[in-house]
């Protein structure tokens, strides 16, 4: 089904439910690896029941498997783990996200996956990884984003530590797992040995906070939360607008002297109050209401137009509805595609954000149905014949 | 150098800046790729100018280029074009991060690179992308939080739409390119022919948003702020201790009942405003005090101890001291290694959180002083010799 694509010929068998699983093995089926999503019989993915819905099927899920082929496996049964195994024979990569020790359990942990075939890439992903102390808690986005440091420096003084406004440790995480998957398999073409990639929420998160590290392991204190604005730079913060809110980044004085110039207050950028970038900083508390005034006389969009005509880096806080009817964002970067489901009819999802100019990742095939490719892919890898196939469903083996 | 690690061989050549092109190469870096780091003779990337400072060296560039060689090159210069181009015929890899257009008019763009080397794989990272109606905006990394929609997800209610506490613009947009470049590697290594990855912080945004972007295509409203809870899950929020907060995620029904006993309140548990999952829900204003109220009355650590041992989901919202001294985080996962610096001497750095069992990623080398590998790269790559390199240093070539 995948013919093109940059990782054309790669084939996955994956076992993730969710989302930070999904979310690797899509973009890996986006850049055309052949994805086999393996569920469990008569109930799949977790996520098939998580909303929105359209005509009863889950966008949730609709959005994170496109492009993949859906089977479905009982992984408790003998004969589901034989055939499994066989798979796993005619593989590259195995990915799952369960609680560690899981698969293990199952009998089919990397172990004895890499017996059968030394050159599988194992790539997991979980809370808090697959050894240390806390390996065996349960790991949820949200303890990612907590223990991982990132809610203690996001949030306003003298407020509470927030929660990022998306499941970003598990972004992160499917993230790293697709770059680890990847490095893996290059290894292997070297070596034709295949490995463990062992990618955690909270690493994930940990490794996406360098600077702030930095300030403790360097400085010894911890950062704070400082809203929207930023330690070493001002105006660079959010300002609002009649309908809404912007922000403006003035990363030097040049500039805060375009900004001062386009407010009609030139005189502003030679005030020797505010005329160097420390003074600004420092002086954040009076700087913004001199901004926020002039920004509050006009809508979001006719502050952005002006301030990047007169060459002061600005960007709407675009609110979601926004970011869909953006030329820019919707349009030239095709951020969001049309699918046509059997079920569900035509709708949108998000689109691919790698570009590559060679092998451009797209949309081709809906999230799979629940067992949808059975035939052809125990057909294909195993050679089993529409009998074979009617005795495993019978059985509840598939 | 590199003689190990899963991208053993690759050679790339580095001409990012600050955080995102940075943040990518490290990764590479981390896993035995040659990074070769090109910086302005006599200046040099600019984040060598940002805090902290250990003995006038900064943390923050000594923590994102480990791993790196470091040579000058002024492309500005007809001979400095010229030994460009006579590395891109021995590299494998070319990653930059300046506004789109800036390799064009230096005459070492895309276009002509692949002419001099077909096999080439050229990462670009940018705030908008190399394409559309804004590819010419500046992009840091507050204008792809806001552009992208992010900012308008986080927060609370009632308060203003919030930036992420790191530049999470930057680490997406980051981990992105290298999941780019490296597809586009394994795709090289089936056809020969390299291409350009195109990754923007705003696509990368974007795409982070998953069920955001699904909930208004779907439903057409946009994704209210609402703090630390989740849509469609409760408890699953923030809550105070004696000395700060955690989180406590209840996923289901039987979570809750685990909740109520071992809050010494089992009889909430059947209590019937709250005994379903959607009720709670509906009532989270009701259910955060009551679980509030018990865990004001201990430490973090004794609440998620307690919460642990009785089966619930929970975790500190770790502070940066409490990440960078926990045994799970910096002792098991090794989160926090330590570099010897020529000049700043013995420090701490972040480490890599791509765990790889057969090629670990390791941080062998500190960052590099300005041009300190001109005489070994410009040797071993164009063989040039040290009468030659005196030259090019005099005419302020390198």
């Amino acid at each position: 089904m995948m013919e093109s694509g940059a990782l054309k010929g790669v084939r996955v068998l994956d076992l993730t439910r969710v989302l930070a699983g999904p979310y690797s093995t899509m973009m890996m089926a986006d850049m055309g690896a052949e994805v086999i999503k393996i569920e469990i019989p008569g109930k799949g993915d977790d996520s098939r029941q998580f909303g929105p819905f359209v005509n009863d099927e889950s966008s949730y899920f609709m959005n994170l498997n496109r492009n993949k082929k859906g089977v479905t496996l009982n992984l408790k049964s003998q004969e589901g783990k034989t055939i499994f195994k066989e798979m796993v024979k005619e593989a590259d990569v195995v990915v799952e996200n369960f609680r560690p020790g899981t698969m293990e359990k199952l009998g089919v942990g990397y172990e004895t996956l890499k017996e059968i075939n030394p050159g599988i890439v194992y790539g997991c992903v979980s809370g808090f990884g697959h050894y240390g102390p806390y390996k065996d808690r349960a790991g949820y986005d949200i303890i990612g984003q907590a223990m991982g440091g990132l809610m203690s420096t996001t949030g306003w003084p003298g407020g509470e530590p927030t929660r990022t406004g998306t499941a970003m440790g598990d972004v992160l995480a499917g993230l790293s797992l697709t770059i680890g998957v990847l490095a893996a398999l290059r290894s292997k073409t070297e070596t034709g040995i295949g490995q463990k990639v062992d990618v955690s929420l909270v690493d994930s998160v940990v490794s996406s906070l360098e600077i702030i590290n930095q300030i403790y392991l360097i400085e010894g204190r911890n950062p704070e939360r400082i809203g929207n604005r930023y330690e070493s730079v001002y105006p660079y913060d959010s300002f609002k607008a009649s309908d809404g809110s912007l922000v403006i980044g003035c990363g030097n004085d040049k500039l805060w002297g375009n900004l001062c110039k386009v407010m009609g207050t030139p005189e502003l950028a030679q005030d020797e109050r505010f005329d160097r970038n420390p003074k600004r900083v420092a002086k954040h508390k009076e700087v913004k209401p001199l901004v926020e005034k002039w920004t509050l006389e006009r809508t979001i969009d006719e502050n952005v137009d002006m301030l990047l005509k007169a060459g002061v880096p600005a960007a709407p806080i675009n609110t979601i509805d926004r970011v869909i009817k953006d030329p820019h964002i919707a349009g030239a970067r095709e951020m969001f595609v049309d699918i046509e489901h059997p079920k569900a009819g035509k709708l949108k999802v998000t689109g691919s954000h790698i570009k590559l100019s060679e092998t451009k990742p797209v949309v081709k095939t809906p999230a799979p149905l629940l067992g949808q490719h059975n035939g052809e892919v125990y057909k294909e890898l195993l050679g089993i014949d529409e009998n074979q196939l009617q005795e495993l469903l019978d059985n509840k083996i598939i």
